[in-house]
């Protein structure tokens, strides 16, 4: 029986495990891979403490520290979280499963993918799932950014002020909130390309065009860029707990200010919670409530 | 006219700064001095991304990554803000007045002190203001915690696990939940000393011992330790916007998860807040969150 298990490797998950180790908590971290969505963006220059760092040398030295401590740790995958009357079973995907008093979820979010050919090879080299993290660096260049909603017109806000021209592709009309529309529509620098499917992604080592087609003509279209954002949605890894804990509409699990969900004991944080703020040194923040949240639970329910 | 005004140069503030900065927002900084409470910290573990680095090193590569950007910044005390119109006016001690389309309040809290002497001279030397933060430097040592709160039941919970032995002083009876008190009474290694003032802290280069008085008798002890935790409570540093806020009975600014306070444009983040973790990562994160929001608002309340 642990007293708690960690789900998720990401930034929330490794500093949930850092603070609960610091508290002596007996605590079990698993979690498919290290390091979460950073694993895969290319620079992070906004984690404090680090003017730039590859999203990958970040998670490492965040594992690192988690090694630091007595925390076990699987790579597995949670196919499942139950309740039994004063504790949980988390069950994976191997066949293994932990007792434990509390849970920590922090499975993050996935960026919803376009599925076309290159977007997987130009993934950190070109193409890229936020524009937060990763739009300084397409300074002075073009870039395409495909998508209609709030997150994708936020990406094209940004990137507008950084890069020389800033194609906006999307299937359908615009699902952003006015405002937002308004004011990308108010630069001199953007191409809006409503009605178009992205076909593919293309390149040698880096992105240097994309390829996409109109609904209505049929007719293919060749959109010289260097960057491109894909701005079409995240989904939350709700699906172990989704029985479990009351999730939001957009399937995130919904959390007050420090990580309690509506089950007692249970505690969620990072992406997949309902915090709008997707962002490493938030998603850490979060992880370390989260884990004196699991503490306090524990001091205050058992003798 | 800056689109911000950041108020608070601790780890809330400076990852704010950053924030609005990337987001090209015309940003001021001012506050009294680089770092806040972090800046006499011994050493910080439990800020992912460094095993472990000093208070006051963690606070110098915040600054450093602070100074990478166009952020003007003004080391100054600031008296009031006040709203005019549609916007806020910050004052500062030396007169000098900034206007601002939104402010961020980071001002953080300030841990109230024994004024006893030894205190100031063996801050960071053997006495500490947080637990969390340089309990596992006291393994195998012996402690005195001096407080009988929550915040001192926690650290003392958290030390007796630690620590050889944990020597509770508190002027007057506990007032922490019992189930902490319970919690702690049942641990073979600790000392509760109820009726004892703290008079002096004594030592060469580190801490060695504190001497108490009891009130009852008048009566003075020598208690050998090395370190002590003072735990009498923090004051948040609201007095230049406790008029134009709501702030709760402790002083803290009430937010919101998003750092919204309830007066539109003006967000807090950190310490200062209502938000109950006290710790450096968690305030980086609501101060991403405060300069996202502050950006959001910009975006929505203007053409």
């Amino acid at each position: 029986m642990y007293d708690t298990v960690i789900i998720g490797m990401g930034p929330a998950g490794m500093t949930a495990a850092v603070y609960a180790a610091r508290k002596k908590m007996n605590t079990m971290l698993v979690g498919k891979e290290y390091g979460g969505q950073v694993a895969w963006t290319s620079e992070v220059e906004n984690y404090m403490g680090f003017q730039m760092i590859s999203g990958p040398g970040l998670m490492d030295k965040f594992e690192e520290q988690v090694k630091h401590y007595p925390v076990e740790r699987k790579q597995s995958e949670v196919i499942r979280v139950e309740k039994e009357s004063d504790h949980f079973v988390v069950r994976c995907k191997d066949g293994e499963e932990y007792r434990c008093r509390t849970v920590i979820y922090s499975a993050g979010k996935y960026p919803r993918r376009l599925n076309v050919p290159g977007e997987k090879k130009f993934t950190g080299q070109g193409v890229s799932y936020c524009a937060v993290c990763d739009g300084p660096f397409f300074e002075g260049k073009s870039v395409a950014v495909i998508g209609g909603g709030n997150s994708a017109l936020e990406a094209v806000i940004d990137m507008l002020k950084i890069a020389v021209h800033v194609y906006v592709v999307s299937i359908e009309d615009w699902s952003a909130d006015p405002v937002l529309a308004e004011r990308a529509l108010q630069a001199p620098n953007i191409t809006v390309l409503k009605g178009y499917q992205t076909l593919s992604i293309n390149g040698e080592r880096n992105v240097r065009s994309i390829t996409i087609r109109s609904l209505a003509s049929g007719a293919e279209k060749e959109l010289a860029v260097e960057g491109v954002f894909v701005e079409i949605g995240t989904m939350p890894s709700n699906a172990p707990v989704k029985e479990l804990v009351q999730i939001n509409k957009l399937g995130e699990i919904e959390v007050d200010c420090s990580c309690n969900t509506n089950v007692p004991g249970f505690f969620a944080a990072g992406d997949v919670t309902n915090i709008p703020e997707k962002q490493v040194i938030v998603a850490a923040g979060e992880g370390a409530k989260a884990a004196i949240g699991a503490y306090r639970h524990l001091l205050t329910s058992t003798p």
